[in-house]
């Protein structure tokens, strides 16, 4: 099939609209390097509430993105890594959040001159 | 300043979350070889209502990765086009948006395994 990330019902869409989302960014750039536990991308994604953070980590894994493990320890420790399927997106998924510390300077420069014309 | 996206009030995750967006990034990668208009655009993002076009074009002329003119035909012919920081951006917006159309059918895989295992 041909694929088209500009028409509105190409499977494609459906999955940039999925990675295209600031928490599953900050997530596959952090597995991307080593297996993290839950409690401990609670903490380092500051402000990202559990709920959402088991609601995006379930969606990257039934995506084939993430794998999902349980260690039956007392109480439970589950442990999140990236697959070979997430490693083919996960370097571009670096590149692109720090694009975001690299240039956020620039950006809001950007806004201030747009503000200040905006406002004349 | 000492930038980190993984920090809630880090201006850099004011930008990931500006442009972890499907709609930034289709106009991104729409505009990174050439100058398109308004309506052309309109048409060719399939799905994408003239309300979110505007605001999204608006949101990314403010962060300084688009550029908007104006030309005064009847009626006004409105054109964008990428600035030299958007292109800073828009060959990892395309990695992305290529990713995409090209595993789709490995993360659908994956989709259809992950619902079989729950359902077992």
């Amino acid at each position: 099939m041909k694929c088209d990330v500009y028409a509105k019902n190409c499977p494609s869409r459906m999955i940039l609209d999925r990675i295209s989302n600031k928490w599953s960014m900050l997530i596959l750039n952090r597995l991307r390097q080593e297996t993290v536990r839950f409690n401990q991308l609670r903490r380092e994604i500051d402000g990202i509430s559990q709920k959402v953070l088991s609601q995006t980590l379930k969606n990257l894994e039934r995506d084939g993105l993430i794998r999902r493990e349980a260690f039956p320890t007392v109480p439970v420790t589950v442990k999140y890594s990236i697959t070979n399927l997430g490693k083919t997106l996960s370097d571009t998924v670096y590149i692109l959040t720090h694009w975001a510390e690299e240039h956020y300077d620039a950006v809001i420069e950007a806004q201030m001159t747009y503000d200040e014309r905006d406002k004349a």
